[in-house]
């Protein structure tokens, strides 16, 4: 059974043990995994259009649960539920949830309705929620929580075991534990596995790494995910610019922002400007826009395709059988050259590919793109002669290699000009390398057309 | 000081301690990562082709920390290093890697060597190495580690603990416990964290969650990958046909399969077939080779668009100034086709699209992709009248309008229509999308035309 048709079934389930008796729906309720309710609440919710209901399972939950499961809605529905509570039942979901969802939750509601719960909120915790709602999004500090283990310089390892202990129901994990010198700076850090196996009256600051990977609160979120991947960590922790320690980026939270960040560029790489939801729920005006801006800058960068055409419109009409293989030439250049600019954004992404590796690079693309222009050179030439005869192969094949060679290059080098202006190598969309290697390709067919047929 | 920058760095330090003094080798060593050392060699081995330093680098490590440095080395170089140790240097490397590297390193020696590999290993060991080894590439057993904490039913908490602090040394994992009830079938999990807060005599059966989420041995690695993001979980336990438990898979190998599948994605995305390792490092024959295949497939489909332009020839030769309009009409057409793929790809690789949503998808492109052609007629039109006069305006216009809104639709339905067949929905690359389209739009284009221009 997939995931999606398991989804289906529990979801009727729910329904049925809703209509029933609430003494049903107590049965079903415990045995779902959080994510997976949110995902039916989700449901419920757009496709059935059914607010009551998703309130009326809602209600159903403890509010540990509910705080859970409201941690895995995405964040326009999180902010239309929340709206809809009273002041109450929304403070002791924020009790209950961790901070740094909290933190996001907060941020959706209206300030009149912010202002009015931070006066209701002890001072402790209204200075972490304001603290952490305060991070520019984006930036390690929205993503990360306030809820992990620290303990002061000087501890021994049994001490620092019972300080686990008492943190373990509220920390988002008790596994990696930091050490903090005065003022809260970062000293160094342990995990409880060297915790576990020490001998307990060994002193802390003597097994703890003091090189710790950190991040500062202000790093772009891509970079803090990609600290996480490349040293396999479980846990980041974030420093302030004081070097105090402010909080930790979770490996959970990490690969949420590695996949959006993978969504992001896969957009980007299509001229598509950056949703703030997944394609079936964002607003309808809102993908228009994002869709649109580049589509009409390429109509008019298109237009240079134009120029190119009517610039050589008198060639075009003595031979117009030479507009036969226009379309073929110019999306071949296009192709190879999205090809080349991809394999480069993704090698800059992932890391696999810097700057210094440019020349390398451009000698091995030198390489493959002339074999691929030779290849589809040959492909095509015997169609070049069934249609306009010798001299039309030769034009054709000529443009060929001369189109696929001169776009690979460009798309090639395309995401490393954009890195040096400052700009996000993913800019170099396939749309926009294809526009541009249409229009070369133009002039470059018509000009070798020009000169070989003018010259027989 | 950016991470290439601390890394040329710290390559540099290495190699001024390697030529002066072992002892300054010594202090300088510890002191870097093991991902940091790896990608160190890794740039000794190919940017300066300098192998026998490496080989004095990794003698200087202990053999604990070379395995560490091992597994992040790139899988080609990990087979060099290996052919050329001795069997007693490999099997004590072998000892200290972790099981599922190993596994993967010992699958890169040829034939030979791995029979006298394993004739040399303890019974237990060997068995071990051949299971994991045998896991067909791109599942869950592939990836998975057999390092995991497994407890046997009916302990108590403190008994527990006590295995946890045992296997620790060598477990990938000690914070997620599994219970075996009889022949190893998975009976329940539970924390370490839920552990450590639990009352010492309490009994691991009544705390631990029996309904555990796991996944098969043959399971394709990116649902595992994708059960880790869903459930955010530190690793998932691998069962066999018999529900015997096998092995875990962790986050950080989950993550390094996502980020995997998400390039490879990225590729299809743009016809380019699988590589077996990142852009700048897979052989050069092999580039050819991946992107060759559908270049020239694409060359053939693009005589579609030739064929339609043979069919209108008379129109296009009576009205030359058409052409004019031709890359771009189809190129705004392929555009905004491949915008309406790679939305649909990207949504149904990572969940948020499945195939029920296709009704109300098609709705929505529909108006989207309405509104988008209507945008971009009005924005051509204009160049129409100055091109043309009105006429062909109009003709262009219309055009656009027909264009963008067939190739949206074409664009949006493919992925679903190749997920239907059994086919990986990012097949449907902007490169397939905007060939069919380019036919599409010259037939659209000029019949339109034809209709309008003869009837004027």
């Amino acid at each position: 059974m997939s995931l999606n048709e398991a989804l289906t079934e529990q979801k009727s389930t729910l329904l049925e043990a809703l209509q029933s008796d609430a003494a049903d729906l107590d049965d079903v309720l415990p045995e779902l995994r959080a994510a997976d309710i949110a995902e039916i609440l989700e449901d419920i919710a757009e496709e059935d259009d059914d607010t009551p209901t998703v309130f009326a399972l809602l209600d159903h939950l403890s509010v540990e649960r509910r705080a859970n499961v409201f941690g895995y809605l995405p964040s326009d529905m999180q902010g239309e539920l929340a709206e809809a509570m009273s002041d109450e039942t929304l403070l002791a979901l924020f009790e209950e949830m961790s901070s740094d969802e909290r933190a996001d939750l907060f941020n959706l509601l209206d300030e009149d309705r912010r202002e009015g719960l931070l006066r209701r909120m002890a001072k402790q915790e209204r200075e972490d929620l304001k603290r952490l709602a305060s991070y520019e999004e984006g930036t390690a500090g929205a993503i990360m929580t306030s809820d992990y283990v620290a303990i002061p310089s000087g501890m021994t390892v049994s001490q620092a075991l019972m300080r686990v202990r008492q943190t373990a129901p509220d920390a988002e994990t008790v596994y990696q534990i930091y050490v903090l010198a005065e003022e809260g700076r970062l000293a160094g850090t342990l995990s409880l596995r060297q915790l576990m196996v020490a001998r307990p009256g060994a002193l802390v600051d003597d097994l703890m790494i003091k090189d710790v990977i950190s991040a500062r609160v202000d790093d772009p979120q891509e970079d803090v995910a990609r600290l996480v991947a490349r040293y396999d960590l479980l846990a980041v922790p974030v420093i302030d610019s004081d070097e105090r320690m402010v909080g930790i980026v979770t490996h959970d939270d990490a690969m949420d922002v590695a996949e959006e960040e993978a969504t992001e560029d896969f957009h980007k790489g299509m001229s598509i400007g950056q949703l703030e939801d997944g394609v079936s729920r964002v607003p309808l005006w809102s993908l228009y826009r994002k869709r649109v801006i580049w589509l009409v800058l390429l109509v008019f960068a298109n237009l240079f395709s134009g120029a190119g055409i009517a610039y050589f419109e008198e060639t075009i009409a003595a031979q117009v059988a030479l507009v036969f293989f226009l379309p073929l030439l110019i999306g071949s250049g296009g192709n190879a050259g999205a090809q080349a600019a991809t394999l480069m954004v993704r090698g800059m992404a992932t890391g696999d590919v810097g700057v210094k590796d440019w020349g390398t690079l451009l000698g091995r693309e030198l390489l493959v793109a002339g074999s691929l222009g030779l290849t589809m050179a040959l492909a095509v030439a015997p169609i070049g002669v069934m249609r306009g005869g010798e001299a039309v192969a030769m034009v054709v094949a000529m443009s060929m290699v001369t189109i696929v060679l001169f776009g690979s290059l460009l798309g090639m080098c395309l995401p490393f000009l954009l890195n040096r202006l400052g700009w996000d190598p993913a800019t170099a969309s396939a749309p926009l390398v294809t526009t541009l290697i249409d229009a070369s390709g133009v002039v470059i067919y018509f000009s070798i057309a020009t000169a070989i047929l003018t010259s027989v």
